[in-house]
């Protein structure tokens, strides 16, 4: 297995064909909350101005006090671990695994930290339909140590069926292997308790990632989490930390986002909302074979008759950035995946999409 | 050698006696700009606050356009790499080394990181009136193959005496062996050119630590970064990163602070002014024995006839946080360090010292 870091792409590059270029994309290809960063942030950030002059807490026991309130479930400051991004906490976490099994389609960065890691990994495809292939990841973990998976996935936004995951989860337990599941999107799933963190008290064996990321819309904080009732392997990971690595705004962020229900239910109302009526519209396209069912705030589509670079390039041409997924291990260029946006933003792209439909079709 | 990570102790624990107790305490023990965060970046919070909601330019690359500009001195974007505050980078240079030479007494996040990467460590100590001790330093270059080095020093505020230092750098350029130099005080100096940052394009070994921490006053802003003119070893570096490692805030704070030259000009005159106070006010106190020249915005006292804990007891409970130094290699309870603040603040020290010489001596 090469050890070099495979080539990276990502959503969210609105630099290299936007800014730097004097140009304001409107960004589809990162699958951030639309109504941005929480009134009860910005009302809070001369709170961090004032605090960026002294050193965090080296042991953020706030930070982690109001997560453990946030997270509930019999959580415990000592079963969270935080992170410089959600990045870090994958980088902790995969680093520790020698052979994973990482179900695939899926985020580039779980690949990313493999290969720079461990001794082999073992891919695990999602079924055609991208639902998730339970017996196939039980069959594989015999020869793995830990297992890498998304609930919500990204990019298809397809969820974890919590019956047919529970063998899962006794196998791994009986037999010491990890479950690492990245939960970044999983605020924004309609069903109740989709969550693994319910689970985490009674399953040492699960490590659950989470973020500020997409539900509060703050990459730019660079905060993430991971939680574990196994003491053992939080404080293993800790231990290869640098000091501070959280910095005063994500401290701030920490304290007042979680407790803005206002927000998070607004954005959990309108999601659904936008959800619904952008795949209603995007279903009536020519040009896409198939939409996915999303339980995130982004929609999978596969194309037909023409490919991501065409689309990609038209979409750019008339100021919007979409993601294509020839670099999601599985996919082609057949396929992209949109972020859903506000209603204005949408409309906006589904004008973009019918003038490619009477280009192209 | 233990890898074990040792007992940390650093200064800035305004949390455990101070604020998680209700009480505003006076940080002496940690030596921030005393002009605290540049207006500069105040005014311009709400530029990074637009910005969090997108992912930061993963190659960072108006950042380090910014850097060069700053550092000048034929220093290139290629020759920087950026940290999540400078503890990243220590961790990341000194991870590097195998047998690092750390001149001690220092900041003590080099051995931290050095017991846990490294096979073998020397110390090599300073003189007893804390001036380096070149011919001793080169000595032990033969047998390492790098040497970790403060300039100005933590906690004494002593500098490298460019002259004395050049045959090490010509033997490590030689011989292929790095020198990595924590200049995170370094603008604080009054002396021209104190910096070995204009070295850097000659000499491939020498690899400098700078911060936003200290001189800009944020540590809370996690910005510290690398500069090298060895590609390859920036580059090595560099693969082992994160991404997006840098935060939206810290972006900010490059693109405005660099350019704040009345905040850099002010911070010098009011520093120097300061520190020629404090220092002179301070040498006519009985229980201080020594007080060393120091080139940063900090001096290191010898206490006589009484302790570091005693001091820092009278203190804490008139509500004053001093730095004990008993946790610095080399030194013991005997020393303490104390930051140079504003004349309100270090007058409101003095006259503790003065109560405290009055009850004890």
């Amino acid at each position: 297995m090469s050890k070099e870091k495979s080539f990276i792409e990502h959503g969210g590059d609105i630099y290299t064909e936007g800014k730097f270029k004097g140009i304001n994309l409107v960004d589809f290809s990162s699958n951030i909350n639309f109504l941005g960063v929480p009134k009860s942030f910005k009302e809070n950030v001369y709170k961090a101005l004032e605090d960026i002059t002294c050193y965090p807490d080296l042991k953020y026991r706030e930070a982690k006090f109001h997560l453990k309130e946030y997270l509930g479930a019999e959580i415990k400051e000592e079963n969270i671990i935080l992170g410089n991004g959600a990045a870090e906490i994958i980088n902790l976490a995969i680093g520790a695994l020698k052979r994973p099994c990482i179900v695939v389609p899926s985020f580039s960065e779980y690949e990313t930290t493999a290969r720079s890691c461990s001794e082999e990994i073992v891919f695990c495809s999602l079924n055609e339909d991208f639902t998730y292939n339970y017996k196939s990841i039980l069959d594989n973990m015999e020869r793995c140590d830990g297992l890498v998976i998304a609930n919500p996935n990204n990019p298809n936004g397809g969820v974890i069926d919590k019956k047919c995951f529970e063998e899962i989860i006794a196998y791994c337990e009986a037999n010491k292997k990890k479950i690492i599941i990245d939960e970044a999107f999983v605020e924004f799933v309609s069903r109740d308790n989709q969550s693994f963190i319910d689970s985490c008290a009674n399953f040492k064996c699960l490590f659950i990632i989470r973020a500020f990321t997409k539900f509060f819309a703050m990459p730019g904080i660079r905060f993430g989490y991971g939680v574990s009732s196994d003491k053992a392997f939080i404080e293993k990971l800790s231990k290869t930390q640098i000091p501070w690595n959280i910095n005063s705004f994500a401290e701030t962020a920490i304290k007042t986002v979680l407790k803005d229900t206002e927000y998070i239910n607004n954005s959990k109302v309108l999601l659904y909302k936008e959800r619904e009526y952008f795949s209603q519209k995007l279903k009536g396209f020519k040009f896409i074979d198939k939409l996915y069912e999303s339980h995130g705030n982004f929609f999978l589509l596969k194309l037909k008759e023409t490919s991501g670079e065409e689309l990609f390039n038209f979409c750019l041409s008339k100021g919007i950035l979409i993601r294509r997924c020839r670099n999601f291990r599985g996919l082609n260029d057949s396929f992209i995946r949109l972020a859903v946006k506000s209603r204005e933003d949408n409309n906006r792209l589904l004008e973009v999409f019918m003038n490619f439909e009477k280009v192209n079709c």
